[in-house]
């Protein structure tokens, strides 16, 4: 599980620079079309990051070792990508992503995590009881559905342009099936 | 169609470092593992993409230039990345993907291609009749759809790790749907 933890951690340091390098200077046509109706277009998707940074993964790991089971965690604001993107760019975005990851990565250093650590016990809303250790890999999970849906959007804006080869490309064939972690 | 053409090579400028960001020195049990059964992990993913850009895109754009549909593309070899990925560490796979994207990103640019040109027909061995223009925006895209992909093997490794939360992860519902391009 320590092993694990490591590599959970491996991942979270490297997908603030994975985003930059893919995003950042990119035209709009990318990053600000979305998948229609009201669907999130990639800059919505960082500004929703920044806002799990802030609200849901250290200050649930926080609240497992305080509290453990005995009150559930606060359910996350399905809006809060509003209050965390409202007038940034996407260049603001990255640079605001980056620090916040830093900053949760040097908290959960600190922390100095033991086994018995990771086996404590909290009480998600919806989903009952979990451990620590589920909500750490889940953090790095919940990097790639993000990243998997990245790729997806981005990849809808030239469904047309591809022209018949939208039938041999997985990533158009995806529906979309996230909900909120 | 020209500006399209712009929004393709900004994003195939970026893939090489936004995956070299993600992936160089990460654990092998993110990379070195599949989803099962003989699917590929992620060093597969950029020996194929390695192997696209040797012998698909350009090719096919010069094809497309210099044999219009008068024969089809010769079809792509389907264990073509075998041949590339032999033998290499995923970092030599990086270093060789961001070699070869640069290679066919100059030769593209020195074509000056101009509107007419990307109008320009070529014929696929399975799709029939398709453009340039086509062409490259399945480039663009066919990065999405292996970025897409590897978010998906990445995030099936730690399937069991989070727990409940895998009905809440999107990637997690993905059951993968790439044809070769």
């Amino acid at each position: 599980m320590k092993h694990e933890l490591e590599n959970t951690m491996a991942l979270l340091e490297r997908t603030p620079a994975a985003l930059d390098a893919l995003l950042r200077g990119l035209p709009e046509a990318w990053t600000e079309s979305n998948e229609g109706g009201n669907t999130w277009n990639v800059s919505t998707v960082i500004a929703h990051l920044i806002h799990c940074e802030d609200e849901d993964w250290m200050p649930r790991a926080r609240h497992i070792l305080h509290a453990g089971e005995s009150e559930p965690f606060a359910p996350l604001d399905r809006e809060g990508h509003v209050r965390f993107g409202r007038g940034k760019t996407l260049a603001q975005l990255l640079d605001e992503f980056a620090r916040a990851r830093t900053k949760s990565l040097d908290e959960l250093r600190a922390l100095k995590l033991t086994q018995q650590d990771l086996g404590r016990r909290g009480r998600h809303p919806a989903l009952g009881s979990v451990t620590l250790s589920e909500l750490l890999a889940t953090w790095a999970a919940h990097d790639l559905t993000h990243l998997h849906q990245i790729s997806r959007i981005m990849a809808h804006q030239v469904r047309e342009a591809v022209g018949p080869w939208a039938r041999f490309l997985g990533v158009m064939q995806c529906a979309g099936h996230s909900e909120a972690a």
